[in-house]
């Protein structure tokens, strides 16, 4: 039989992964209302942005409780802890997927985007949203082997942001600074989006082995 | 006479202060870095941005071994599990400021910044360095007063944010793309350090008070 504190811990588990859900839904929503001029989907993703909010106090206070109460050790201790990291980690990707979503309606009826960055951004979206797949796949099985694959999966959007930057510097860009300027912010923010996902998978691997990875991320620019 | 646990939580606070004061100068640092393009300043925020790091994996350890051997309750509790969460926003502005070094270096010898935009960075920094070190005093005195006098300083920064997008998106600017993104990638930079000294605030505020201030940071592109 379960105890209160087991059904407490695997609540904030769940907690963690439904947060993880949301962000992952916000990106790509996010990126079609980018790639499509959606106002609509852009609106979506901004008023839903709330329900992020409410989980995340709802799972920092399930784990102060759990901390308070139950003086875990252990494994159960390292899962709670990274489970506070983790809900900020989470946090950033919601709060980035909605700024993408506020430059889509910034720039409504106009595309934010010239055309012929497009295919990056279809692709940098691709990416953000696997990896808020598997980083939620990795919260819910504490699989420290698919956590580590996460990093890899970073690398392609690495490569993206780096490509991406080359056209922008370019100097055959033909579309302006504002456009320069939006598509630099966007770029950075599905890079960071990316981050997020793989520092949850090195928060995970030290919930299951008491090992944390080095933080070698090199985020380009 | 001071318990061993007394000695742990309070080496636990002076590594956070440490914390931020090391990410307070190396912003100040990194920002002279880009105002002179000073090669040598830069290299140096690079260089000492390890110890940043040594130092976070300490104060990561000593808050779990609090957590673990202690089990501490009430105020004590909140101050621990607000030092995780400030571990990862300092650490956060550390990496700010190496990006902001970074960008210095790669156009050295050049500078990086358009002679026109120079007063608004030199502002940037001065408020950033301001904010870093609101934030460490707050940090050591763990005043929930001055805590709440880090967001007006905060609403400075991102008024300088909004004006110096103002110009970059005027069809005046002169100074082509390249430094179009370098701007726009720093005034980010700024910006999100000074986000991570508000966000420091909310956490001190909850260790003094029992109350989370909400979170209604409104962002500035």
């Amino acid at each position: 039989m379960r105890t209160a504190y087991q059904e407490q811990l695997s609540s904030l588990t769940v907690q963690l992964s439904e947060m993880c859900g949301l962000a992952g839904v916000a990106m790509e929503r996010a990126t079609q209302a980018l790639l499509q001029a959606d106002l609509a989907l852009a609106e979506q993703v901004i008023s839903e942005q709330d329900r992020l909010g409410e989980i995340r106090v709802r799972a920092e206070e399930a784990a102060f409780m759990l901390l308070a109460l139950q003086g875990p050790v252990a494994g159960d201790l390292r899962a709670i802890v990274s489970g506070i990291q983790i809900i900020a980690d989470i946090d950033r990707m919601g709060a980035l997927a909605l700024h993408v979503a506020k430059i889509a309606r910034r720039r409504h009826p106009q595309h934010a985007l010239p055309e012929e960055v497009n295919g990056y951004f279809a692709e940098m979206g691709r990416v953000a949203v696997d990896l808020a797949h598997s980083a939620r796949e990795v919260l819910d099985t504490l699989d420290p082997e698919k956590a580590r694959q996460i990093r890899d999966e970073d690398d392609a959007m690495d490569d993206l942001h780096r490509h991406l930057f080359s056209v922008l510097m370019d100097k055959d860009w033909k579309h302006g600074v504002t456009a320069a300027v939006d598509v630099t912010l966007l770029s950075r923010f599905y890079e960071r989006f990316a981050d997020h996902a793989v520092e949850i998978s090195r928060r995970v691997i030290f919930t299951a082995t008491g090992e944390l990875p080095e933080d070698n991320l090199a985020e380009p620019q």
